[in-house]
């Protein structure tokens, strides 16, 4: 389907939020009023720039307060609207979104509306104008699709149709199944948001917290379904504006909101991606250190085992149990301290991963860094990170590990293998990243928690391909001045049995975080533990939480070596969360 | 009265929580439970500390979900109770909070809910500590302050009071006046917080969007007032944390809390703060430029004539009508770039005006900069500018003028005064920019507004002294990475004939910003014009806008020398805004 992206989605000058639109690769734009109004372009001079860029311009937005109004008013409305009318010709679109009235002048009659809308689309008509009517989901008599529709229905003017806008159907809770009442043809057009789910003023809401389909919690897809089920011929249109898109850098914005347009096609069975296929596991961490000597000796002390090394290339692999740690000195990084720089996924078949990628825009690296290397599919995720999709010694498919020299047998002291990875988002590209691994790496999210860290509160989300999948937290940092990469990124080791293996990292030299003893007094408050389970758990810095079924969670952390550290879980009876309960303890722990 | 702040106010660790409260000024903290759980200070050392730093523990808290429940969930609560009471005789604390229940295990059960809190009570009285009980906006059966004492009142136990706090009663929109029905030794405790006005989830509400009292719209003092006609006698407490204190500076945040407290307490007429005096006027506003010319320049166009030069320093006085810029190229320009650096406030009486800006804990400047000035009382905003309490040529006063050698006569070619000061505060500080504003120089606040700039959203929120004092605007930038100061200020003159104005200015070569041809077929579309009026408009780039009363605005703005530019306003028919409409249309054109 034809794809469009308003205009007031995507930050800076209508001559940038055009550039961004086509280079992302959108079809066409809803025009903007509040941007044509400050652009120094004449409309002439716009029309002539979205049709060079390759673009359509789909609809003028919005007109606002027309209908159901005293005939003095709606005399003034009419010589406003045949003022645009005007512009409209100027600008070559046909079509105008009118927005329900939510001023105090507008009364409560549908009749009057249908009588005035209907003269305004004969005005309309007359330019080759066709009016798409709305209903706010805030409108002050109309503010559901199906008052708008039935006043549009009333008219039963060829030149008046209604505009259907996600948000304002499903914040309001309205089912969208009655869209398949309306004739397609009387559809005119489609907006598209998603959000959050909140419990807010809709206006505040809409405002300041809609977001691309698939970043909120609406269901969006199916709201496209009942729409196609009608026999709609038009584009899906993005419409969203929240408080970090007005910040965001365009280009990428744009990008991130057509993947949301293709994963949405896709959930609403309109379109062939090349099909899912959820990671299976995580094949090894990636960490790039200009020394790699402190993150070596805190590996070894934890039990791993420094097993291959790379044959063209300074990468070690260190290995214990299924739990790879890649640790890279090579010239590719780029800052000296340690970070985590890439992840290996493992893949049914990492080709096809790699082609779903690209088709959802997912920035891919080469194949081969090294003419002799085995070939590797990975892309880029928002953050930065480096995501390869992997086939860890699987027969049928080229396998990374052919690329090591064997050097040593590995040992395991514990570690079974990787739990979850944690990935601290730049603050304008958490919903980006979000969507990123939903629908390129086929993970899904789960509920967003706040944390409160001393300094800030954070928002975590966590995404996992269950039931056996890997599991990747995304954190958001306090503040867009606290920069990616300025906090401490962690790689989660799974264990059978934490306070043995935590045993034996201290008996090796291992220094874990300290955890106050106040927290310990609090957790003998909270939960009657077993003779002695308590002051093991004191005694060994291991942290405990406990979810509303019974499940336990035991972990602890490492010191923090560069940007980077450890964390040790040991998970039972069915606990799937990360311990947020703990985290602000943590990070305080971490402060200091 | 005794003054406290909740430790969960302020950011940072425990220790530079209490040290930012003492050094503030208050004589006491609550404990709020995370802060110590993540300290690694004993509760004896946290009792130590505070007591060295002057302060008192007036409360421990929160302790949750304790009553109502099951006969086994209330045995495990009283053992959890008991960790807690001893913890809190360690840290020698007699008070405890204890919030309504929010678990869905709780019973709607007046009668076992008074009978289980009498249980914890009977507990808490061997430790010689008071619970006090409190109904959380959200609880899940208790939620009004009428219901929690009803509850505390039939349980009858001398060692069980309630906590009243101003969010949970304001924001349900409870009668504050029953509060009186309530025995003022059964208040065991009072928390405040404020709040702007949204219409949200009230859990949401409170845990991002709290601030101290005066900052928001809840009529704190008003509950104050029916509090202490209890004859309730313990501590206000300020309870409040939202998403900018959590990354604030603590010791500002402190002294932001403080001040609040101490407007308050003048507000609810339980203290004698020097009385407010509304200043009347502007006195000046005082440019700092490294590089003089430019400014000059376009004052010099703009009609201004430089009138007079300090006697001592390297500043100008350029007059127009009641108009008066200082132009300051001296030493303590520390920034080369023209900033706008102080402001002359009109006051009754200056020194007056000192002592209630210095008892409300603004920060005050030297009175003589040099031993041969007239001496002059000035305070710093918190965004940094200068607040200069003036007498202008009032005999029984010293006058700021008399530092000024007479060079010329001034002339006008329109100007009349200053109409209003723009000034953008940094993103941290909004709330205690209009707290200082209101309460130190008693402005008065108008509503926030929201204006959409290309790159971001921004909040802006007046405040003047009715009738015919000084106006100011406080801008807020869209995010913390835009500091104050990237951002222009502004001075807008005021002007009786803004067309005539125009002319002369462009005659004299000033620069006016430029305005879009797209904006003038907007206002035509908008509105009917006497003959020629539009027409002049576009062709002079000036800004129209009318008020729902008819009142009429026309502005315009000459480009940016440096950080500032200036407006011209010409008010009619009453408007009382400031254009907020075309403002996206003024800072798209200052983007380009």
């Amino acid at each position: 389907m034809r794809k469009s992206i308003a205009t007031v989605c995507l930050s800076g000058t209508l001559t940038e939020k055009l550039t961004a639109a086509t280079r992302a690769g959108f079809d066409g734009v809803e025009i903007f009023e509040n941007d044509l109004l400050a652009s120094p372009l004449t409309p002439e001079e716009i029309a002539a720039r979205t049709a060079d860029l390759g673009l359509t311009i789909d609809l003028y937005q919005p007109m606002r307060d027309i209908e159901a109004v005293s005939a003095d008013d709606f005399a003034r409305n009419l010589r406003r609207a045949r003022h645009k009318f005007d512009l409209m010709t100027r600008l070559g679109v046909d079509t105008v979104l009118v927005c329900s009235n939510v001023s105090p002048q507008t009364v409560d009659d549908d009749a009057l509306a249908a009588r005035q809308l209907s003269q305004l689309a004969d005005l309309a008509q007359e330019f080759g104008i066709r009016v798409a009517y709305e209903a706010l989901a805030w409108g002050r008599h109309v503010n559901t699709y199906v008052h708008a529709w039935r006043i549009v229905e009333t008219a039963g003017h060829p030149a008046l149709g209604t505009c259907l806008d996600s948000f304002h159907i499903l914040s309001r809770g309205s089912d969208p199944k009655g869209i398949e009442d309306i004739p397609g043809e009387k559809i005119f057009f489609l907006q598209l948001a998603d959000a959050p789910l909140l419990a807010m003023d809709v206006l505040q809401w809409s405002r300041h917290y809609r977001c691309f389909p698939g970043q909120g919690g609406f269901d969006v897809a199916g709201l496209v379904r009942h729409v196609l089920a009608t026999g709609y011929q038009g584009p899906l249109s993005l419409e969203v504006f929240n408080d970090v898109f007005r910040q965001a850098d365009a280009g990428r914005t744009a990008v991130d909101g057509l993947r949301s347009l293709l994963a949405l096609e896709e959930s609403a069975g309109v379109s062939a991606l090349p099909a899912p296929a959820a990671p299976s596991g995580v094949a090894f961490a990636e960490l790039a250190a200009g020394d790699p000597q402190p993150v070596g000796e805190l590996l070894a002390a934890l039990g791993f085992t420094r097993t291959a090394r790379h044959r063209g290339k300074p990468v070690d692999l260190w290995e214990q149990g299924e739990a790879r740690v890649l640790v890279n000195a090579g010239a590719a990084t780029r800052r000296a301290d340690t970070r985590l720089a890439a992840i290996g996924l493992e893949s049914p078949d990492p080709q096809a991963s790699a082609r779903r990628a690209e088709a959802l825009l997912a920035p891919t690296l080469p194949r081969r860094r090294a003419e002799q290397d085995v070939p590797l599919e990975s892309v880029v995720a928002p953050d930065g990170t480096e995501v390869l999709f992997c086939a860890t010694r699987r027969p049928q498919f080229p396998t990374w590990t052919d690329d090591f020299e064997h050097r040593a047998a590995s040992r395991s002291t514990g570690v079974t293998g990787i739990d979850h990875l944690a990935l601290t988002q730049p603050w304008h590209h958490f919903d980006e990243a979000v969507l990123f691994h939903r629908a390129v790496l086929g993970l899904s999210p789960h509920d967003t928690v706040e944390l409160a860290d001393p300094y800030g509160l954070f928002r975590s989300r966590a995404l996992s391909a269950p039931p056996d999948g890997p599991r990747l937290v995304l954190n958001l940092a306090p503040s867009p001045t606290d920069e990616a990469g300025t906090r401490a990124q962690h790689v989660a080791f799974a264990v059978d049995d934490i306070v043995a293996a935590v045993g034996r990292f201290r008996a090796a030299g291992a220094n874990l975080l300290r955890v106050p003893a106040n927290y310990y007094d609090d957790l003998r408050a909270r939960y009657a533990f077993p003779e002695g389970e308590w002051e093991t758990y004191r005694e060994l810095g291991i942290l405990y939480d406990r979810d509303e079924h019974g499940g336990e969670f035991r972990h602890c952390y490492t010191e923090t070596v560069g940007h980077v550290f450890f964390e040790f879980v040991q998970r039972s009876g069915g606990y799937r969360g990360y311990g947020a309960a703990n985290a602000p303890i943590r990070l305080a722990a971490q402060r200091r």
